[in-house]
Protein backbone atom coordinates (compact mmCIF):
# COMPACT_ATOMS: atom_id res chain seq x y z
CA UNK A 1 0.00 0.00 0.00
CA UNK A 2 1.62 3.19 -0.98
CA UNK A 3 0.12 5.81 1.33
CA UNK A 4 0.01 5.76 5.28
CA UNK A 5 -3.29 5.56 7.38
CA UNK A 6 -5.16 8.67 6.09
CA UNK A 7 -8.39 9.67 7.87
CA UNK A 8 -11.33 9.14 5.11
CA UNK A 9 -13.59 12.49 4.49
CA UNK A 10 -16.04 10.05 3.36
CA UNK A 11 -16.51 6.20 2.46
CA UNK A 12 -18.87 4.41 0.45
CA UNK A 13 -19.88 1.12 -1.09
CA UNK A 14 -19.39 1.57 -5.08
CA UNK A 15 -22.16 -0.95 -6.20
CA UNK A 16 -20.61 -2.19 -9.60
CA UNK A 17 -22.87 -2.82 -13.09
CA UNK A 18 -21.93 -5.41 -15.44
CA UNK A 19 -21.94 -2.92 -17.69
CA UNK A 20 -18.87 -1.40 -15.87
CA UNK A 21 -17.00 -3.72 -18.04
CA UNK A 22 -15.27 -3.48 -21.34
CA UNK A 23 -14.51 -6.28 -23.57
CA UNK A 24 -11.47 -7.19 -21.99
CA UNK A 25 -13.81 -7.97 -19.37
CA UNK A 26 -13.11 -5.71 -16.18
CA UNK A 27 -14.34 -2.25 -15.13
CA UNK A 28 -13.62 -0.10 -17.94
CA UNK A 29 -10.82 2.87 -16.65
CA UNK A 30 -13.01 5.35 -17.65
CA UNK A 31 -15.27 4.17 -15.33
CA UNK A 32 -13.17 4.38 -12.76
CA UNK A 33 -13.78 8.31 -12.82
CA UNK A 34 -17.24 7.71 -12.38
CA UNK A 35 -16.90 5.87 -9.46
CA UNK A 36 -15.01 9.14 -7.79
CA UNK A 37 -17.27 11.26 -9.48
CA UNK A 38 -19.91 9.36 -7.23
CA UNK A 39 -17.98 9.53 -4.31
CA UNK A 40 -17.45 13.32 -4.18
CA UNK A 41 -20.96 14.05 -4.84
CA UNK A 42 -22.60 12.08 -2.20
CA UNK A 43 -20.21 13.47 -0.15
CA UNK A 44 -21.41 16.81 -1.00
CA UNK A 45 -24.78 15.83 -0.72
CA UNK A 46 -23.83 14.72 2.91
CA UNK A 47 -23.04 17.76 4.25
CA UNK A 48 -26.18 19.35 3.75
CA UNK A 49 -24.58 23.07 2.52
CA UNK A 50 -25.06 24.67 -0.96
CA UNK A 51 -22.50 23.07 -3.51
CA UNK A 52 -24.47 23.59 -6.35
CA UNK A 53 -27.02 26.48 -7.42
CA UNK A 54 -27.49 29.28 -9.98
CA UNK A 55 -24.10 31.19 -8.53
CA UNK A 56 -21.53 28.01 -8.02
CA UNK A 57 -20.97 24.83 -9.64
CA UNK A 58 -18.06 22.34 -9.34
CA UNK A 59 -15.61 21.75 -12.41
CA UNK A 60 -12.79 19.13 -12.40
CA UNK A 61 -9.80 21.05 -13.43
CA UNK A 62 -7.04 17.78 -13.30
CA UNK A 63 -7.17 14.09 -11.92
CA UNK A 64 -4.46 11.90 -11.57
CA UNK A 65 -5.18 7.99 -11.24
CA UNK A 66 -2.76 4.71 -10.95
CA UNK A 67 -4.41 1.94 -11.96
CA UNK A 68 -3.29 -0.31 -9.34
CA UNK A 69 -5.22 -3.91 -9.67
CA UNK A 70 -7.93 -4.75 -12.65
CA UNK A 71 -11.52 -4.68 -11.16
CA UNK A 72 -13.46 -7.62 -11.87
CA UNK A 73 -17.54 -8.16 -11.69
CA UNK A 74 -18.89 -8.84 -9.24
CA UNK A 75 -16.82 -7.49 -6.52
CA UNK A 76 -17.21 -5.58 -3.24
CA UNK A 77 -15.82 -2.30 -3.92
CA UNK A 78 -15.30 0.67 -1.68
CA UNK A 79 -14.30 4.59 -2.39
CA UNK A 80 -12.67 6.71 -0.01
CA UNK A 81 -11.85 10.65 -0.24
CA UNK A 82 -9.26 12.28 1.59
CA UNK A 83 -8.51 16.23 1.72
CA UNK A 84 -4.78 16.81 0.68
CA UNK A 85 -5.00 20.02 0.06
CA UNK A 86 -7.74 23.25 0.37
CA UNK A 87 -6.94 26.41 -1.32
CA UNK A 88 -9.07 29.42 -1.84
CA UNK A 89 -10.45 28.28 -5.04
CA UNK A 90 -9.49 24.93 -5.21
CA UNK A 91 -9.23 21.70 -3.44
CA UNK A 92 -7.02 18.63 -3.92
CA UNK A 93 -8.98 15.51 -3.06
CA UNK A 94 -7.29 12.35 -2.57
CA UNK A 95 -8.61 9.25 -3.70
CA UNK A 96 -9.42 5.09 -3.11
CA UNK A 97 -10.62 2.33 -4.97
CA UNK A 98 -10.46 -0.61 -2.43
CA UNK A 99 -11.99 -3.96 -1.27
CA UNK A 100 -13.90 -3.64 2.31
CA UNK A 101 -11.47 -5.10 3.79
CA UNK A 102 -8.46 -3.01 2.45
CA UNK A 103 -6.75 -6.10 1.73
CA UNK A 104 -7.28 -5.10 -2.24
CA UNK A 105 -6.18 -1.70 -3.82
CA UNK A 106 -7.62 -1.23 -6.68
CA UNK A 107 -7.04 2.51 -8.00
CA UNK A 108 -5.13 5.56 -6.05
CA UNK A 109 -4.80 8.94 -7.20
CA UNK A 110 -6.52 12.46 -6.88
CA UNK A 111 -8.38 14.88 -8.60
CA UNK A 112 -8.52 19.25 -8.22
CA UNK A 113 -11.90 20.52 -8.36
CA UNK A 114 -12.60 24.47 -8.77
CA UNK A 115 -16.32 25.77 -8.47
CA UNK A 116 -16.95 28.15 -10.87
CA UNK A 117 -19.98 31.16 -11.28
CA UNK A 118 -22.03 29.28 -13.93
CA UNK A 119 -22.94 32.47 -15.71
CA UNK A 120 -19.09 33.82 -16.54
CA UNK A 121 -17.32 30.91 -15.97
CA UNK A 122 -14.87 31.88 -13.82
CA UNK A 123 -13.67 30.50 -10.66
CA UNK A 124 -15.26 31.84 -7.54
CA UNK A 125 -14.22 30.88 -3.95
CA UNK A 126 -14.94 27.28 -2.75
CA UNK A 127 -18.55 26.49 -1.48
CA UNK A 128 -17.43 27.36 2.59
CA UNK A 129 -19.06 23.22 3.47
CA UNK A 130 -16.11 22.09 1.10
CA UNK A 131 -13.29 24.32 2.21
CA UNK A 132 -13.90 23.82 5.99
CA UNK A 133 -14.31 20.19 5.91
CA UNK A 134 -10.95 19.98 3.85
CA UNK A 135 -9.43 21.71 5.82
CA UNK A 136 -10.13 20.45 8.94
CA UNK A 137 -9.60 16.89 7.36
CA UNK A 138 -6.29 18.19 5.96
CA UNK A 139 -5.14 19.91 9.29
CA UNK A 140 -1.72 18.23 10.92
CA UNK B 1 -1.32 26.01 -24.88
CA UNK B 2 1.72 24.71 -22.35
CA UNK B 3 3.37 22.22 -25.02
CA UNK B 4 5.97 23.06 -27.90
CA UNK B 5 4.81 21.83 -31.07
CA UNK B 6 5.44 17.81 -31.87
CA UNK B 7 4.55 15.62 -33.89
CA UNK B 8 1.52 13.74 -33.52
CA UNK B 9 1.48 9.37 -33.65
CA UNK B 10 -1.70 9.73 -34.58
CA UNK B 11 -5.02 12.27 -34.96
CA UNK B 12 -8.73 11.74 -35.05
CA UNK B 13 -11.80 13.26 -35.05
CA UNK B 14 -14.24 12.20 -32.40
CA UNK B 15 -17.77 12.42 -32.82
CA UNK B 16 -19.48 13.44 -29.87
CA UNK B 17 -23.05 12.14 -28.27
CA UNK B 18 -25.16 14.08 -26.77
CA UNK B 19 -25.46 10.94 -23.82
CA UNK B 20 -21.92 12.38 -23.67
CA UNK B 21 -23.41 15.32 -21.89
CA UNK B 22 -23.81 15.02 -17.85
CA UNK B 23 -26.95 17.01 -16.03
CA UNK B 24 -24.43 19.82 -16.29
CA UNK B 25 -24.69 20.07 -20.03
CA UNK B 26 -20.73 19.93 -21.29
CA UNK B 27 -18.97 16.83 -22.23
CA UNK B 28 -18.46 14.30 -18.67
CA UNK B 29 -14.54 14.05 -17.03
CA UNK B 30 -14.85 10.08 -17.36
CA UNK B 31 -15.56 10.68 -21.25
CA UNK B 32 -12.55 12.48 -22.01
CA UNK B 33 -10.82 9.28 -21.04
CA UNK B 34 -13.20 7.29 -23.29
CA UNK B 35 -12.05 9.76 -26.14
CA UNK B 36 -8.55 8.78 -25.04
CA UNK B 37 -8.96 4.90 -25.40
CA UNK B 38 -10.57 5.33 -28.94
CA UNK B 39 -7.79 7.03 -30.27
CA UNK B 40 -5.17 4.71 -28.82
CA UNK B 41 -7.11 1.56 -29.98
CA UNK B 42 -7.73 3.32 -33.47
CA UNK B 43 -3.99 3.98 -33.38
CA UNK B 44 -3.50 0.34 -32.43
CA UNK B 45 -5.80 -0.67 -35.34
CA UNK B 46 -3.64 1.52 -38.42
CA UNK B 47 -0.35 -0.52 -37.04
CA UNK B 48 -1.46 -3.55 -38.74
CA UNK B 49 0.25 -5.50 -36.52
CA UNK B 50 -0.11 -7.59 -33.25
CA UNK B 51 -1.06 -5.36 -30.42
CA UNK B 52 -4.01 -7.90 -28.75
CA UNK B 53 -3.86 -11.59 -28.88
CA UNK B 54 -4.12 -14.62 -26.37
CA UNK B 55 -0.90 -13.59 -25.48
CA UNK B 56 -1.03 -9.93 -25.51
CA UNK B 57 -3.40 -7.37 -24.00
CA UNK B 58 -2.96 -3.72 -23.17
CA UNK B 59 -3.73 -2.57 -19.50
CA UNK B 60 -3.67 1.01 -18.24
CA UNK B 61 -1.43 1.98 -15.47
CA UNK B 62 -2.27 5.54 -15.15
CA UNK B 63 -2.88 8.65 -16.12
CA UNK B 64 -2.67 12.28 -15.95
CA UNK B 65 -5.11 15.02 -17.40
CA UNK B 66 -5.85 18.15 -16.90
CA UNK B 67 -9.32 19.46 -18.32
CA UNK B 68 -8.29 23.10 -19.95
CA UNK B 69 -12.31 23.95 -21.08
CA UNK B 70 -15.71 22.30 -21.06
CA UNK B 71 -16.52 20.54 -24.19
CA UNK B 72 -20.11 21.61 -25.58
CA UNK B 73 -22.45 19.34 -27.97
CA UNK B 74 -22.26 19.66 -30.79
CA UNK B 75 -18.32 20.92 -31.33
CA UNK B 76 -15.85 19.70 -33.76
CA UNK B 77 -13.06 17.54 -31.38
CA UNK B 78 -10.23 16.26 -32.54
CA UNK B 79 -7.50 14.03 -30.13
CA UNK B 80 -4.20 13.90 -30.62
CA UNK B 81 -1.71 11.03 -29.50
CA UNK B 82 2.11 11.49 -28.77
CA UNK B 83 5.11 9.43 -28.13
CA UNK B 84 5.94 10.42 -24.60
CA UNK B 85 8.57 8.00 -23.81
CA UNK B 86 8.80 4.34 -24.94
CA UNK B 87 10.72 2.00 -22.38
CA UNK B 88 10.63 -2.08 -22.84
CA UNK B 89 7.46 -2.82 -20.66
CA UNK B 90 5.44 0.48 -20.48
CA UNK B 91 5.24 3.13 -22.71
CA UNK B 92 3.72 6.72 -22.11
CA UNK B 93 1.50 8.35 -24.47
CA UNK B 94 1.01 12.66 -24.40
CA UNK B 95 -2.74 13.26 -25.27
CA UNK B 96 -4.34 16.56 -26.77
CA UNK B 97 -8.12 16.84 -26.91
CA UNK B 98 -8.42 20.18 -28.88
CA UNK B 99 -10.72 21.69 -31.62
CA UNK B 100 -9.29 20.97 -35.26
CA UNK B 101 -8.07 24.22 -35.74
CA UNK B 102 -5.96 23.87 -32.58
CA UNK B 103 -7.52 27.39 -31.25
CA UNK B 104 -9.58 25.75 -28.42
CA UNK B 105 -7.27 23.34 -26.04
CA UNK B 106 -10.01 21.24 -24.35
CA UNK B 107 -7.61 18.26 -22.61
CA UNK B 108 -4.04 17.52 -22.57
CA UNK B 109 -1.96 15.15 -20.20
CA UNK B 110 -0.84 11.68 -20.72
CA UNK B 111 -1.45 7.51 -19.99
CA UNK B 112 1.26 5.06 -19.06
CA UNK B 113 0.09 1.46 -20.57
CA UNK B 114 1.75 -1.65 -20.24
CA UNK B 115 1.33 -5.33 -21.79
CA UNK B 116 0.27 -8.36 -20.19
CA UNK B 117 0.47 -11.52 -20.33
CA UNK B 118 -3.72 -12.54 -20.29
CA UNK B 119 -3.33 -16.00 -18.99
CA UNK B 120 -0.81 -14.38 -16.04
CA UNK B 121 -1.76 -11.18 -15.30
CA UNK B 122 1.77 -10.43 -15.55
CA UNK B 123 3.84 -7.54 -17.60
CA UNK B 124 5.69 -8.56 -20.68
CA UNK B 125 8.00 -6.58 -23.19
CA UNK B 126 5.71 -4.04 -25.25
CA UNK B 127 4.33 -5.15 -28.98
CA UNK B 128 7.09 -4.39 -31.71
CA UNK B 129 4.91 -2.26 -33.52
CA UNK B 130 3.87 0.13 -30.63
CA UNK B 131 7.55 0.27 -29.74
CA UNK B 132 9.23 1.26 -32.53
CA UNK B 133 6.49 3.40 -33.45
CA UNK B 134 6.82 5.35 -30.07
CA UNK B 135 10.56 5.26 -29.92
CA UNK B 136 10.35 6.83 -33.81
CA UNK B 137 8.40 9.45 -32.29
CA UNK B 138 9.94 10.41 -29.10
CA UNK B 139 13.35 10.71 -31.12
CA UNK B 140 15.15 13.71 -30.86
CA UNK C 1 -50.62 1.14 -12.13
CA UNK C 2 -50.89 -0.78 -15.34
CA UNK C 3 -50.45 -4.60 -13.88
CA UNK C 4 -51.72 -6.65 -11.49
CA UNK C 5 -49.48 -8.16 -8.72
CA UNK C 6 -47.16 -11.06 -9.66
CA UNK C 7 -44.99 -12.86 -7.83
CA UNK C 8 -41.60 -11.33 -8.77
CA UNK C 9 -39.01 -13.51 -9.86
CA UNK C 10 -36.40 -11.31 -8.42
CA UNK C 11 -36.52 -7.58 -7.10
CA UNK C 12 -33.37 -5.22 -6.28
CA UNK C 13 -32.23 -1.89 -5.25
CA UNK C 14 -30.15 -0.22 -7.71
CA UNK C 15 -27.78 2.54 -6.82
CA UNK C 16 -28.24 5.46 -9.23
CA UNK C 17 -24.87 7.21 -9.83
CA UNK C 18 -24.80 10.92 -11.41
CA UNK C 19 -23.73 10.05 -14.36
CA UNK C 20 -27.04 8.48 -15.31
CA UNK C 21 -28.39 11.75 -15.65
CA UNK C 22 -27.96 13.35 -18.84
CA UNK C 23 -28.03 17.00 -19.50
CA UNK C 24 -32.05 17.47 -19.26
CA UNK C 25 -31.32 15.99 -15.72
CA UNK C 26 -33.21 12.75 -15.53
CA UNK C 27 -31.76 9.45 -15.73
CA UNK C 28 -30.96 8.77 -19.64
CA UNK C 29 -33.37 6.66 -21.35
CA UNK C 30 -30.44 3.91 -22.42
CA UNK C 31 -29.41 3.55 -18.55
CA UNK C 32 -33.23 2.14 -18.25
CA UNK C 33 -31.77 -0.84 -19.92
CA UNK C 34 -28.47 -0.68 -17.83
CA UNK C 35 -30.83 -1.29 -14.79
CA UNK C 36 -32.91 -3.95 -16.48
CA UNK C 37 -29.47 -5.45 -17.49
CA UNK C 38 -27.91 -5.29 -14.27
CA UNK C 39 -31.06 -7.42 -12.49
CA UNK C 40 -31.24 -10.28 -14.78
CA UNK C 41 -27.63 -10.95 -14.27
CA UNK C 42 -27.40 -10.52 -10.47
CA UNK C 43 -30.96 -12.83 -10.68
CA UNK C 44 -29.39 -15.34 -13.00
CA UNK C 45 -25.94 -14.91 -10.63
CA UNK C 46 -28.49 -15.78 -7.90
CA UNK C 47 -29.29 -19.31 -9.60
CA UNK C 48 -25.94 -20.59 -8.56
CA UNK C 49 -25.98 -23.11 -11.54
CA UNK C 50 -24.81 -22.40 -15.09
CA UNK C 51 -26.11 -19.95 -17.26
CA UNK C 52 -22.89 -18.20 -19.16
CA UNK C 53 -19.82 -20.21 -19.95
CA UNK C 54 -18.02 -20.99 -23.68
CA UNK C 55 -21.57 -22.90 -24.82
CA UNK C 56 -24.01 -20.57 -23.70
CA UNK C 57 -24.03 -16.72 -23.57
CA UNK C 58 -27.63 -14.86 -23.47
CA UNK C 59 -28.55 -12.43 -26.11
CA UNK C 60 -31.24 -10.03 -26.02
CA UNK C 61 -33.53 -10.66 -29.16
CA UNK C 62 -36.00 -7.97 -28.37
CA UNK C 63 -37.12 -4.75 -25.89
CA UNK C 64 -40.42 -3.28 -25.03
CA UNK C 65 -40.10 -0.10 -22.35
CA UNK C 66 -42.32 2.20 -21.42
CA UNK C 67 -41.35 5.30 -19.78
CA UNK C 68 -43.63 6.46 -17.16
CA UNK C 69 -42.04 9.12 -15.32
CA UNK C 70 -38.65 10.93 -14.98
CA UNK C 71 -35.66 9.33 -12.37
CA UNK C 72 -34.20 12.28 -10.63
CA UNK C 73 -31.27 11.87 -8.90
CA UNK C 74 -30.80 11.20 -5.96
CA UNK C 75 -33.87 8.59 -5.58
CA UNK C 76 -34.62 5.18 -4.32
CA UNK C 77 -35.07 2.69 -7.31
CA UNK C 78 -36.10 -0.79 -7.23
CA UNK C 79 -36.17 -2.76 -10.49
CA UNK C 80 -38.47 -6.66 -10.43
CA UNK C 81 -37.99 -8.91 -12.62
CA UNK C 82 -41.20 -10.92 -13.53
CA UNK C 83 -41.24 -14.28 -15.93
CA UNK C 84 -43.79 -13.81 -19.02
CA UNK C 85 -43.35 -16.76 -20.89
CA UNK C 86 -40.62 -18.87 -21.05
CA UNK C 87 -41.02 -21.61 -24.28
CA UNK C 88 -37.66 -24.04 -25.16
CA UNK C 89 -35.22 -21.38 -27.04
CA UNK C 90 -36.43 -17.94 -25.74
CA UNK C 91 -38.13 -16.04 -22.64
CA UNK C 92 -39.79 -12.81 -22.16
CA UNK C 93 -39.05 -11.30 -19.02
CA UNK C 94 -41.44 -8.18 -17.26
CA UNK C 95 -39.76 -5.07 -15.62
CA UNK C 96 -40.53 -3.10 -13.45
CA UNK C 97 -38.57 0.50 -12.23
CA UNK C 98 -40.54 1.85 -9.48
CA UNK C 99 -40.14 3.81 -6.01
CA UNK C 100 -38.95 0.81 -3.12
CA UNK C 101 -42.48 1.59 -1.92
CA UNK C 102 -44.31 1.17 -5.30
CA UNK C 103 -46.02 4.18 -5.08
CA UNK C 104 -44.13 5.71 -8.75
CA UNK C 105 -43.65 3.72 -11.45
CA UNK C 106 -41.01 5.11 -13.35
CA UNK C 107 -41.00 2.17 -16.02
CA UNK C 108 -42.46 -0.81 -17.03
CA UNK C 109 -42.34 -3.16 -20.07
CA UNK C 110 -40.39 -6.93 -20.68
CA UNK C 111 -37.42 -8.16 -22.85
CA UNK C 112 -37.00 -11.28 -24.72
CA UNK C 113 -33.71 -13.43 -24.32
CA UNK C 114 -31.91 -15.95 -26.10
CA UNK C 115 -28.94 -18.26 -25.22
CA UNK C 116 -26.66 -19.01 -27.92
CA UNK C 117 -23.92 -20.96 -28.81
CA UNK C 118 -20.78 -18.54 -28.92
CA UNK C 119 -19.05 -20.67 -31.56
CA UNK C 120 -21.82 -20.81 -34.01
CA UNK C 121 -24.07 -17.92 -33.05
CA UNK C 122 -26.74 -20.37 -33.22
CA UNK C 123 -29.91 -20.27 -30.55
CA UNK C 124 -29.91 -22.97 -28.19
CA UNK C 125 -32.46 -24.31 -25.37
CA UNK C 126 -32.62 -22.25 -22.22
CA UNK C 127 -30.45 -22.78 -19.38
CA UNK C 128 -32.39 -25.39 -17.10
CA UNK C 129 -32.43 -23.07 -14.56
CA UNK C 130 -33.60 -20.13 -16.27
CA UNK C 131 -36.27 -22.13 -18.09
CA UNK C 132 -37.40 -24.02 -14.56
CA UNK C 133 -37.65 -21.16 -12.78
CA UNK C 134 -39.35 -18.56 -15.10
CA UNK C 135 -41.81 -21.60 -15.89
CA UNK C 136 -42.58 -22.38 -12.05
CA UNK C 137 -43.06 -18.33 -11.74
CA UNK C 138 -45.30 -18.02 -14.99
CA UNK C 139 -47.29 -20.82 -14.21
CA UNK C 140 -50.36 -19.89 -13.03
CA UNK D 1 -35.31 -7.66 -44.41
CA UNK D 2 -38.83 -6.52 -42.76
CA UNK D 3 -39.59 -3.51 -44.20
CA UNK D 4 -40.72 -2.30 -47.46
CA UNK D 5 -38.18 0.50 -48.87
CA UNK D 6 -39.36 3.59 -47.05
CA UNK D 7 -37.86 7.15 -47.17
CA UNK D 8 -35.87 8.01 -44.26
CA UNK D 9 -36.35 11.51 -42.67
CA UNK D 10 -32.64 11.27 -41.42
CA UNK D 11 -29.79 8.56 -41.88
CA UNK D 12 -26.09 9.47 -40.30
CA UNK D 13 -23.49 7.05 -40.02
CA UNK D 14 -22.52 6.31 -35.60
CA UNK D 15 -18.80 6.64 -35.17
CA UNK D 16 -18.72 3.29 -33.33
CA UNK D 17 -16.14 3.04 -29.63
CA UNK D 18 -14.79 0.10 -28.66
CA UNK D 19 -16.12 1.48 -25.39
CA UNK D 20 -19.26 0.41 -26.67
CA UNK D 21 -18.64 -3.16 -26.08
CA UNK D 22 -19.46 -5.09 -23.47
CA UNK D 23 -17.39 -7.98 -21.76
CA UNK D 24 -19.35 -10.43 -24.83
CA UNK D 25 -17.30 -8.13 -27.36
CA UNK D 26 -20.11 -6.60 -28.95
CA UNK D 27 -22.23 -3.62 -28.75
CA UNK D 28 -23.96 -3.65 -25.85
CA UNK D 29 -28.08 -3.37 -25.77
CA UNK D 30 -28.27 -0.22 -23.80
CA UNK D 31 -26.01 1.22 -26.35
CA UNK D 32 -28.45 0.96 -29.28
CA UNK D 33 -31.01 3.86 -27.70
CA UNK D 34 -27.93 5.89 -27.68
CA UNK D 35 -26.88 5.13 -31.23
CA UNK D 36 -30.86 6.07 -31.77
CA UNK D 37 -30.81 9.51 -29.44
CA UNK D 38 -28.16 10.53 -31.31
CA UNK D 39 -29.46 10.32 -34.99
CA UNK D 40 -32.42 11.85 -33.40
CA UNK D 41 -31.15 14.85 -31.75
CA UNK D 42 -29.06 15.39 -35.08
CA UNK D 43 -32.06 15.55 -36.96
CA UNK D 44 -33.71 17.93 -34.57
CA UNK D 45 -30.59 19.90 -35.03
CA UNK D 46 -30.88 19.71 -38.80
CA UNK D 47 -34.45 21.34 -39.14
CA UNK D 48 -32.80 24.47 -37.67
CA UNK D 49 -36.16 25.65 -35.82
CA UNK D 50 -37.26 25.49 -32.39
CA UNK D 51 -37.27 21.80 -30.53
CA UNK D 52 -35.32 22.09 -27.15
CA UNK D 53 -36.35 25.38 -25.20
CA UNK D 54 -37.27 27.16 -21.73
CA UNK D 55 -41.08 26.04 -22.65
CA UNK D 56 -40.66 22.76 -24.66
CA UNK D 57 -38.55 19.70 -23.83
CA UNK D 58 -38.49 16.65 -25.58
CA UNK D 59 -39.37 13.04 -23.93
CA UNK D 60 -39.45 9.55 -24.63
CA UNK D 61 -42.66 7.89 -23.95
CA UNK D 62 -41.60 4.18 -24.82
CA UNK D 63 -39.25 2.12 -27.00
CA UNK D 64 -39.60 -0.80 -29.43
CA UNK D 65 -36.43 -2.89 -30.67
CA UNK D 66 -35.52 -5.95 -32.34
CA UNK D 67 -31.81 -6.69 -31.83
CA UNK D 68 -30.94 -8.55 -34.86
CA UNK D 69 -27.52 -8.89 -35.12
CA UNK D 70 -24.60 -8.31 -33.09
CA UNK D 71 -22.55 -5.18 -33.89
CA UNK D 72 -18.87 -5.80 -33.73
CA UNK D 73 -16.17 -3.55 -33.59
CA UNK D 74 -14.83 -2.15 -35.51
CA UNK D 75 -17.52 -2.04 -38.21
CA UNK D 76 -19.27 0.48 -40.51
CA UNK D 77 -23.33 1.19 -39.03
CA UNK D 78 -25.59 3.74 -40.52
CA UNK D 79 -29.20 5.27 -38.28
CA UNK D 80 -31.91 5.92 -40.37
CA UNK D 81 -34.95 7.72 -38.91
CA UNK D 82 -38.79 7.35 -40.42
CA UNK D 83 -42.09 9.19 -39.26
CA UNK D 84 -44.02 6.08 -38.24
CA UNK D 85 -46.90 8.32 -36.94
CA UNK D 86 -47.43 12.34 -35.60
CA UNK D 87 -49.85 12.63 -33.79
CA UNK D 88 -50.69 16.05 -32.10
CA UNK D 89 -48.76 15.59 -29.04
CA UNK D 90 -46.66 12.65 -30.19
CA UNK D 91 -44.35 11.40 -32.48
CA UNK D 92 -43.72 8.05 -33.21
CA UNK D 93 -40.32 7.44 -35.39
CA UNK D 94 -39.38 4.18 -36.76
CA UNK D 95 -35.46 3.36 -36.97
CA UNK D 96 -33.55 1.39 -38.19
CA UNK D 97 -29.38 0.48 -37.58
CA UNK D 98 -27.96 -0.95 -40.54
CA UNK D 99 -24.31 -1.21 -42.65
CA UNK D 100 -23.97 1.13 -44.85
CA UNK D 101 -25.13 -0.93 -47.97
CA UNK D 102 -27.94 -1.97 -46.51
CA UNK D 103 -27.12 -5.81 -46.12
CA UNK D 104 -26.84 -6.10 -42.46
CA UNK D 105 -29.63 -5.19 -40.36
CA UNK D 106 -28.32 -4.55 -36.58
CA UNK D 107 -31.67 -3.68 -35.18
CA UNK D 108 -34.96 -2.23 -35.90
CA UNK D 109 -37.56 -0.72 -33.97
CA UNK D 110 -39.44 2.63 -33.30
CA UNK D 111 -39.86 5.15 -30.46
CA UNK D 112 -42.52 7.42 -28.91
CA UNK D 113 -41.86 10.51 -28.45
CA UNK D 114 -44.01 13.36 -26.45
CA UNK D 115 -43.29 17.50 -25.77
CA UNK D 116 -43.54 18.57 -22.62
CA UNK D 117 -42.99 21.75 -20.58
CA UNK D 118 -40.04 21.84 -18.01
CA UNK D 119 -41.81 23.86 -15.46
CA UNK D 120 -45.00 22.15 -15.71
CA UNK D 121 -44.08 18.63 -16.58
CA UNK D 122 -47.09 18.25 -18.80
CA UNK D 123 -47.42 17.23 -22.20
CA UNK D 124 -47.48 20.28 -24.91
CA UNK D 125 -48.19 20.25 -28.88
CA UNK D 126 -44.83 18.91 -31.26
CA UNK D 127 -42.73 21.20 -32.13
CA UNK D 128 -44.49 22.79 -35.70
CA UNK D 129 -41.10 21.50 -37.28
CA UNK D 130 -41.09 17.94 -35.86
CA UNK D 131 -44.89 17.71 -36.75
CA UNK D 132 -44.57 19.28 -40.45
CA UNK D 133 -41.70 17.33 -41.20
CA UNK D 134 -42.98 13.59 -39.93
CA UNK D 135 -46.28 14.30 -41.23
CA UNK D 136 -44.78 15.28 -44.57
CA UNK D 137 -42.93 12.14 -44.87
CA UNK D 138 -45.96 9.70 -42.99
CA UNK D 139 -48.46 10.58 -46.05
CA UNK D 140 -49.03 8.24 -48.50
Amino acid sequence: MSEPARTALFRMPMALRWRDLDAFNHVNNSTFLTFLEEARIRWFESLQREWLNDTMMPLLAAVQLNYRAPIPYPADVEVSLFADRAGNTSVTIGHRIESPDGATLYADGHVVMVWIDPSTGRPIPLPDAVREMANAASAP
